[in-house]
Order: structure tokens, then C-alpha cells, then sequence
């Protein structure tokens, strides 16, 4: 990191991705080209899932370079006086990994517990409808990094 | 793309890109993994303006590889009921190209009537005082792509 007055603390990093509603996933396209895209996600034991359809140009990329990072950005505020914004964001560098059986089912009752908390219930009737055309992926981070102007 | 239904019409796209407070930038880093950050942006006359320090590992991954994509978020609701999200977003596939003399001077110059626009003068003082030790990258679209669930 160039500017490291900007660095903030692992703890502060992983306290902006549990509490970011979407992160972006940046992947190397087949053409080699960067590619990002923003999901949904859940964070746990310093881990993070996201799910996809189980097929699609997402999974495509990863199958051929699973180096991905995954990019998250809190709270933002412009300050047009000082021709410059707040801001935090946290960046996780990692290798993408499909997880099967019961990993799975437990990434996907985290993304239940963390965007339908009130809807358990329901979430795991879901879980099981849509198990076999699901695809899930962890990252199991390499580095964690966080910026913040404050 | 997959959900042909999800797809937002390019007019849509542009207006989720003019609207936006930052997007990310993804590109692929010296070791072939995909890399992505949150950027402030201008974009006028079909062509995406970001500036960054002189140097720094960014600038480094561009000069290496210059096939980037550039993604915005607009608004989001989580759904809890229905496991899902609303959501539209924005990608911008293209080349990334260093800018100098008039045209970089230009492209500050949006970005400060963006974010700015009350102070166009100090902005101006700014752009100048900067300008030397500023780079400033264009992305000229080979795609705009949208996506919504609305």
C-alpha cells in the first residue's frame, strides 16, 4: 500500500466486510482481462461464500484462474471542499474454491442467517429446493486489507 | 450474459454510471490474480476518467495489462422475504489509457465539476498545483453492460 497513513487495522477490515451488504469479486476473464462483478455474500470464520447459478462465466473464469480478490466498500462521504471523500473499504486477495455437501449447506444458511435473519425457517426450505442447481464458493483469504479516510 | 431477463438497457447502464459516487476498478495484478478497487470517477462523452497518485502498484498492473473492467453499484434493497436482492449495476469493459497535457487537464476538470461544483475555482487552483505529480487513466468502452432486478 502506497499510502500507508491510510492502512487501518485487520480488526477494522473485517468489521467493514461484515458489515458491507455486497462486495465486488474481481476475477481474470478469459481474455485475460479484469473482470469484476458486485454479490452477495457471508463472512465467517475467516472465511467468505458467495453463491452463483451453477453455471455461467463467473464459474467459467474461476475454473481457469482461481486468484480472486473480493472488494468491499463501507461507509462513503464526499468532501467537496477538500476536493477528496471518506471513505473505508476493505480488499480480501484469496484463491475462489466450489465447496460441496455439508460446507455448502453451512455457507448457504450463513447467507440466510446474514440476509433473512427473520426467515430461517423458510431460508432452509430454500436451501434444500435450490441445493443441486446452486453453486457455492469460498475464498479463504491470502491477505485481508483495509483503507480508510476518516 | 446468463439472465437475459435481468439485462437493463444501455441507456440504463449510463445513467447508473452518471449517477454513481465510485465504482471499482478490476484488473489483473503481477501475479495473474484478479484485483480490484474503489475509485472515484468522472465519465463524459462515453469515456470513463479516474486519477491516481504518479506511481504505485495500480498504475503498475495497467502498464503490465491494460484490459480492465469497471463496475458501479446503484441502489440496493435486500429482500429478506424472497432470499434475494434488488439491485442495478454497471460494467464497463475497455482499455485503460494514461492521459496528458489538455485532455488529462480536462478529465480533472470533470472530476472536480462531479464532486466539486461548488468550488470550481479552488478546483481549478488544485488541478494546477497537482497536476504534475497526478496521472489520470481513461477507459474507453468496448462494453457498457447493465443488470437489475428491480
Amino acid at each position: 500500500m502506497r499510502r500507508s497513513d491510510r492502512q487501518i487495522t485487520d480488526n477494522e477490515a473485517i468489521d467493514i466486510i461484515n458489515n458491507g451488504e455486497y462486495g465486488i469479486l474481481s476475477l481474470v476473464a478469459s481474455d485475460n482481462n479484469g473482470y469484476g462483478i458486485p454479490l452477495s455474500y457471508a463472512f465467517s470464520n475467516n472465511t467468505l461464500y458467495f453463491h452463483c447459478a451453477g453455471e455461467g462465466s463467473k464459474l467459467d473464469y474461476i475454473r481457469r484462474n482461481n486468484k480472486v480478490s473480493f472488494c468491499v466498500v463501507g461507509k462513503t462521504e464526499v468532501l467537496p471542499a477538500k476536493f477528496s471523500t471518506k471513505y473505508e473499504s476493505a480488499i480480501i486477495t484469496g484463491l475462489a474454491i466450489e465447496i460441496q455437501g455439508e460446507e455448502k449447506r453451512e455457507a448457504l444458511t450463513l447467507l440466510i442467517k446474514k440476509y433473512s435473519p427473520d426467515f430461517m425457517n423458510e431460508g432452509i426450505e430454500y436451501i434444500n429446493r435450490a441445493f443441486d442447481k446452486t453453486t457455492v464458493v469460498k475464498i479463504i483469504p491470502e491477505s485481508i486489507t483495509g483503507k480508510a479516510r476518516r
